[in-house]
């Protein structure tokens, strides 16, 4: 089951009834988190969540609304008893810009290790997952996230028998090791089938629609993206580098996830969901986002 | 009438029902604001304030729990269409903070003047305000605030006909601007009696007990200490560099302001409220604060 929340759903300030955009991913005790505007620590407490299991943050992009509750974040992680390293991501830069901010955070009783990802994307694995990181097009280098939960095959009886596998040596095939007997070296290959459908989430925020943000959602089990805006604000989201809900649904309409979830919502639109008919005569399962929406996903 | 708000009352980390310690003085449509933790611009909103009239922003030291909300305060005022100049004070060191801080802030539409006081304290005036900073004992820099609103003598009819000033100087004396007539100088002392008592807050947070703060605080109307933790804590209290309520009641006791509100509560002490009578016994106008308290404190 990986389980998700959308801790934030607002974009440029926090306010009083909606914090900052931010994502929560959960799978067996190990989360990560997309973002950490001002009032992310809170957010996450709000939601009901602790920070011990938190051991990756990914940053879209270094505007203060993504990024600026990093120190408070961290140092609150401190105060709670962590000593376990934390991994943070983000786009070439953010080693900078964690220093900057974190001079207001110094001595933590953990360790920092910073990935710096290249600004047209990049890829690497944490714990189970699969994280992918692609282009979006704003103001500034921004990039969306796909996180990925592989699936192994199922055990399969009759090819560990044909291919001669002891009996001793199928667990921990079956668990992903490599097991040798007596010379003979066996592969998890040896004991699965082909890959089953794993999980997947994909995030972009601050963005003009793009063809990256397709590709890496197509048929994701939940797309996130920004709907910063009503239609009737289209010019006002190409100034400013931003998506419409109805530009969020064309993408989605084209990728086919299983779900979207829209976010980011300006300052200017105090209740999204009166803009979401627009979206949903494009992408029927469109849903306007609020604070503290979760999804447990299942493998099928 | 000075408007006095509390805006925040917790120390250390902000809680989802107590935002970080910070202190709004508003005098004739002029705000300054003493510290910006994560959080203090939603605190601001939730007190029912504007940026707008906020002109100058006292730093007590550089702990995020003071600090880290810089960056997407400013944002913020700039996002309300804020042009004129913002000035900001704190303890040497402070330009390299908001410079380090507002790197996710870059591209403000107003300027900001930093003012670098020293670790021993200093003086300036802003606006109406005399502001003097006096040094706190934590484990970093810290400064104490005491902010002074001077009130003119009454205007004096026997003193002015007798010192023969010109009717037609006597509105700018009162003013408090100099007059030349006919190659003759009239000062405001011309036409005012001695200077009245005035309206004086102090403000110290993160600090053990020191004689600085007792004589910035004498005689003062409203004094605003730090009261982390009950008598229980005592030791923790020590440790840590901060004062119980009853330590923030004994500087009370001595110092005879006219109000004691107690702030920066432990994240440890959901309800302070439970320690007041042991602050009372020795200063018994002893308050512990709530976020967006309020006073209007008015000339004699």
């Amino acid at each position: 089951m990986l389980d998700v929340c959308l801790m934030g759903t607002g974009g440029s300030m926090p306010k009083p009834d909606r914090w900052l955009s931010s994502l929560l991913m959960r799978y067996e005790g190990k989360s990560l988190v997309i973002d950490c505007g001002e009032g992310t620590q809170l957010a996450l407490k709000e939601s009901g969540f602790n920070f011990k299991p938190v051991g990756l943050l990914l940053i879209t992009h270094f505007h203060a609304d993504h990024v600026s509750g990093l120190p408070g974040f961290l140092l609150s992680m401190g105060n709670e008893g962590r000593t376990e390293p934390l991994m943070i991501a983000g786009p070439r830069g953010i080693s900078h810009i964690v220093r900057s901010l974190c001079v207001v955070a110094p001595g933590l009783p953990f360790e920092v290790h910073i990935a710096e990802l290249s600004h047209t994307g990049g890829s690497f694995v944490w714990e189970d997952f699969e994280i992918t990181a692609f282009e979006a097009d704003h103001r500034c280098p921004c990039l969306g996230y796909k996180v990925h939960l592989p699936r192994k095959g199922k055990f399969d009886v009759e090819k560990a028998k044909a291919r001669g596998v002891p009996l001793k040596a199928w667990k921990r095939l079956q668990d992903g090791e490599e097991v040798e007997i007596d010379g003979v070296t066996f592969t998890p290959g040896d004991v699965l089938g082909p890959p089953r459908r794993g999980l997947t989430v994909c995030y972009a925020t601050d963005t003009r629609p793009k063809d990256t943000i397709t590709e890496a959602a197509r048929g994701a089990d939940l797309l996130v993206l920004e709907g910063m805006f009503g239609s009737d604000k289209q010019e006002r989201a190409k100034e400013a580098m931003h998506m419409t809900m109805v530009e969020a649904a064309k993408i989605a309409a084209e990728a086919e996830p299983r779900a979207l979830w829209l976010t980011h919502f300006s300052p200017s639109v105090p209740d999204p969901s009166v803009y979401i008919d627009e979206a949903r005569e494009i992408f029927p399962g469109a849903v306007a986002g609020v604070d503290g929406m979760r999804a447990a996903l299942s493998f099928d």
